[in-house]
């Protein structure tokens, strides 16, 4: 078995912490979409930053891979131990360390979830915004620079990761940041591993940006007859200053997916999902501003959510989206991509993935967050059909070489694991060269998540 | 003459872009502070990024440090080439080359100023609110992570820079971010040029967001008997999630040289300065219950200016304190300096400070950001007074390690240029070393700023 010398040190002080059990290496070797399966040679449970800079030192003496595992929800294959190694799975490490009130902080360890944490604010009147869907770990929202329906008010994880203990390639730990709000003291070497997958180092701790929970919430749906309307509903809005703290959208094949899983009865059309945080006040005023756009735009079907109860319903069918659209092709599996352009190219890009989804014969519903340009397919293929496998890759690789056409980016969020490498070069040209050479700096080696985001070899 | 050979090089394709002259070179030699002329060998103005990348080519050959200069106004050194070679001024790539509205973006030139761009948008609707003051170059502003008054609202540069073009080491050309709002494809190249002080590459081209112009604006002046109850108006204020734009304090010492400067007769005592943006019925609605904030903390002496005119006056006081702190003593220089900590730790911050300024003998005037923690002593020594100096020096560098021990940053926005180099390993650690790594990384050669930031000979 490859990596026997390094699995038989680390079992030495791991104990029953390390295992090459079949049934755990196959938990590990999983992936939310459509990547074959990638067991590693064994799984790594970490109790302390202590442990991990042990675990990674050894590994590093003997030339063993080691790719961090939070919650195994990322969509690009970013937690497969590709190149073989242990799977270092966080999730023992889950304490929320401190909640500093007053300065609107919180120090967690890599394994502690977003709801989770959340759970833990509730008394504090204080909250964690980012939501990228899934309970996913807050080590690994940062690691893949995760984002989601909130970013629009409250930004992505580069925007609310203060500071971070982070283990290096060479087991030695480090700390980026302070408790300051803001520094000028240096490469922002806190922002250079937010988003680095694990390629990098290993995430051990994170200072987050709390936010007040607002005193009021209010969200509202509506239909549009085409979605260009939506979109310059959207671009009035955020010039108008009006402050969206959610702006969805879903195209009219992802409304009747809704209507069959939730049994609503929402017009098949494009749709705005908006929902406005702030005081009792500004919520009202952000909603009769918000209104009048719409009516101008002639949006249509308009309904307030005001109460919690229909609130939850609204952001539960949101959330719900991709099993509710698994769901509605029996046998089906979610190859799931995104794309992100300036907003004033959404419109146009949504329309030319519309056309080439039709075209393939593909189902392929449409959703996303408008406010930020950054827009999701769900393209739904038969489990183990080749050629669907290979129509969808096409559609998804045509839809990142669209978005940078339209001087956007291939992923706003899901981040590039395996599945984008091969579009990195057509980003960034000789950027992504300096993003290797960034890598061979810290890990000479290569032994944290080797295989992802960059090519080193070249 | 040292690099008579890069510099006849660069002559050949520069002509009379490149000067050798004496009072060029004592113009590119000067700072706003205390450190001593520092004439670079010679100074270049190149009008294009293919210009820069053949200067730096050139210079790369000959290993003739390049140091970027924008308009001089950085407080730590940054723009001195204290290893010779020469400066690269970039005042004449001075356009603005797209503003995006519908984007709110702005694609400019480094040479740009931010009062420049702010006149070309005034009739979009848009603005650039990141102002540190001096009416400084954005490429510069870029390059040292600026912020400022406003930051608290909008974000220091790191918050407001998408894209860049940048000039590498070795004279290649590339890009980094795009026009999406937001990204998860590699490592944040453009957060990493952000703040690295022209030590990576310099910037030929950056993509700005841009923000509304409020529709209204409101801004309110008022004192209180001791600074620790107007650091807790600010923490309650945060908390109640009212925006605030602007939220600047002064002690009482800035307060009587502000009434010397300007003929006001505000009391001797600490001041906030607070400004609301948005539309006319939430900056009511915010100034309403910040007033109740300021009476239930003590605060006195409140009044709101509402006419352009007062405000104008207001923030013309308080952006006119640096030359009026320099004016209140006949003969003085200032050695200015910044630290920055977690608000719940300002108040501290600031009394011992003050303490230490006063047992010093050497008058220091305290102001800063307070919403963000951050905050100026502009210490006022006797030009040529060594003893002065050196006392300045050491009341600066207990700042910067009071900063550290109360779990802030050694600087929240002038940067580390070479005045703060010392501090770095205190607080970075190990982190300090992989700064060093990177540089090696993207400058082997060490051409570029060398001498600032990081020490790359360790």
């Amino acid at each position: 078995m490859p990596h026997d010398a390094a699995l038989a040190e680390l079992q030495s002080f791991l104990g029953d912490r390390l295992s090459r059990s079949k049934a755990e290496r196959a938990v590990h070797g999983v992936n939310e979409t459509w990547f074959p399966e990638t067991p590693p040679d064994a799984v790594a449970w970490p109790e302390t930053t202590a442990e991990v800079a042990r675990i990674v030192k050894t590994c590093a003496a003997h030339g063993c891979p080691v790719t961090a595992w939070g919650t195994g929800t990322s969509l690009e294959g970013h937690a497969l131990a590709v190149r073989g190694g242990i799977s270092l799975d966080l999730a023992r490490m889950n304490r929320v360390l401190k909640v500093r009130a007053e300065d609107m902080q919180a120090v967690v360890q890599p394994g502690v979830t977003r709801e989770v944490l959340n759970t833990e604010l509730r008394a504090t009147g204080l909250m964690f915004p980012v939501d990228p869907g899934a309970n996913a770990s807050l080590g690994g929202m940062a690691a893949t620079r995760a984002s989601g329906t909130t970013a629009v008010r409250y930004g992505t994880m580069r925007d609310n990761v203060m500071a971070l203990e982070v283990v290096l390639a060479d087991g030695r730990v480090i700390r980026t940041g302070s408790g300051a709000r803001k520094s000028s003291a240096g490469y922002d070497l806190t922002g250079l591993f937010v988003g680095s997958e694990g390629t990098l180092g290993v995430i051990t701790e994170l200072t987050l940006k709390l936010h007040g929970q607002p005193e009021a919430i209010s969200a509202a749906v509506c239909a549009f007859d085409d979605f260009a309307a939506a979109v310059e509903t959207v671009i009035a809005t955020i010039q108008m200053g009006i402050p969206m703290a959610r702006i969805e959208f879903v195209d009219e094949a992802t409304a009747a997916i809704f209507n069959a899983a939730n049994g609503t009865s929402l017009p098949e059309k494009p749709h705005l999902m908006v929902e406005f945080h702030g005081s009792k006040a500004s919520v009202a005023e952000d909603a009769r501003r918000f209104g009048e756009v719409v009516a101008e735009m002639g949006g249509a079907d308009f309904a307030w959510a005001t109460t919690t109860e229909d609130r939850t319903r609204l952001w539960k069918m949101r959330h719900g989206a991709y099993p509710a659209c698994i769901a509605s092709r029996p046998g089906a599996m979610g190859l799931v991509t995104d794309m992100c352009v300036p907003i004033s190219r959404l419109a146009e890009a949504v329309a030319e993935t519309r056309a080439d989804i039709a075209a393939s014969g593909i189902p392929g519903p449409i959703l996303g967050h408008v406010g930020d340009g950054n827009f999701h397919a769900i393209l739904l293929i038969e489990r183990g059909n080749a050629a669907e496998l290979k129509t969808a890759k096409g559609l998804a690789h045509r839809m990142a070489e669209r978005a940078l056409r339209l001087g956007g980016t291939i992923t706003g969020e899901h981040g590039v694991g395996m599945g984008k490498m091969g579009l990195m070069a057509a980003e960034h040209g000789e950027a992504w060269e300096v993003m290797a050479r960034i890598k061979r700096a810290l890990d000479p080696d290569g032994i944290l998540n080797p295989g992802k985001l960059v090519e080193t070899a070249q």
